[in-house]
């Protein structure tokens, strides 16, 4: 497929790697693709530059926003949740009749560690960004876990599930294809219904937070144990 | 234990039985115990009345809020959300210096279904409970499961979690020796920390809802399934 990723960060770069790697055409979207590029100073996230990333990662095309193809398969947002709309408004009419997998998460870190929601219960950034986007396709997915468990689900052994929400069956069906192939099993995918349910997920990261505080690494995941 | 349940629904009533069936000795607090008795209306959760509950368990002694002893050593929240405070600030001062175990969620039901939350996010239930009745040590647990799996954690199948969140260790302690009795694995409980974390558990009640819409049942619980 044709990809492009919103995004330049840790969770971008996550994404895109794993996608080129797998084979598809991966675009990489951000404000300003020279000075992203250029990037020198370590993400201390993920330990290096992006400059660096990129050398390592030259099959993936980082443009500015308004340059990204307008004929993607699937487009990703995996911007910071609180820079989402303005950059999506970047991409602007290319997401018209798109998919558009949203992976962030409202996050709000103007009252310290740990961060509250700056939506939820009655509203999500999935519904946010569905309403500011009537035509795309939103698929909100991966927002209840590390990047990179969700590019490599063996991470995590034993079941555990990702969660996708999402008003268009068909696009919910592109991204559910995506997951296989990343290496997700058929069982593993839990599809929770209407673009409404990202309430759901994203209210989930309360206690991903506080576990992750209690284990000290973030590989862990949810497993939905039920009875037959 | 001498045990205090406050609230007489369906929750109070599944708690109430198991503790006394373990041999606790178990008060159930009401507003007026001799309408709660006499109350012959089927529960649409439970399919009987609350008067042929009780005739099935005489052991258990159902009385005003203001009667409940004084010396339990554990005093159960299992009111609706909504009505909790109004509910425990009848209890009164038996409240200080005890265990108070919060299983409630402050479900807010205004705008018909699905339920939000009236408190979430930056504050919680279970804040609320402990801000209203400082001298109290709150435990919040159970919120994140239907009230069979509380008392009967083999409904499910594999592992699955029960969280608590707390201020007070001994009050922890004592609540987890209660979780063993009821059959609870040590493995299967996490200590989240403090109170705060309630908000965590609470936020889980969307994706939880969502959960037992798509199982059509309520017998499913979260595991946290972690890298070692």
């Amino acid at each position: 497929m044709k990809i492009a990723i919103v995004g330049t960060g840790m969770v971008g770069q996550t994404i895109a790697s794993k996608l080129e790697e797998l084979g598809h055409e991966v675009y990489m979207g951000t404000r300003n693709a020279n000075e992203t590029k250029s990037r020198t100073d370590v993400n201390q996230m993920t330990g290096k530059s992006f400059s660096d990333w990129h050398s390592e990662n030259k099959g993936i095309s980082v443009v500015n926003f308004s340059d990204l193809p307008s004929d993607c398969d699937v487009y990703f947002n995996a911007t910071h949740g609180a820079n989402s709309i303005d950059a999506l408004n970047m991409v602007g009419d290319k997401l018209n009749g798109r998919i558009l997998v949203d992976v962030a998460n409202p996050l709000d870190f103007s009252n310290g560690m740990p961060p509250s929601l700056f939506v939820c219960n009655t509203d999500s950034l999935g519904e946010q960004i569905q309403r500011t986007f009537p035509e795309a396709h939103v698929v909100k997915s991966f927002n209840t876990m590390n990047c990179y468990l969700m590019v490599n689900p063996s991470l995590v052994q034993g079941d555990h599930n990702v969660f996708v929400s999402g008003n268009d069956e068909s696009a919910k069906n592109t991204f559910t294809s995506l997951l296989k192939d990343i290496g997700w099993g058929e069982n593993q995918i839990l599809d929770l219904g209407d673009i409404t349910s990202a309430r759901a997920t994203e209210m989930m990261l309360p206690i991903w937070l506080q576990l992750w505080g209690k284990h000290g690494h973030a590989n862990f995941n949810f497993n939905i144990n039920a009875a037959n």
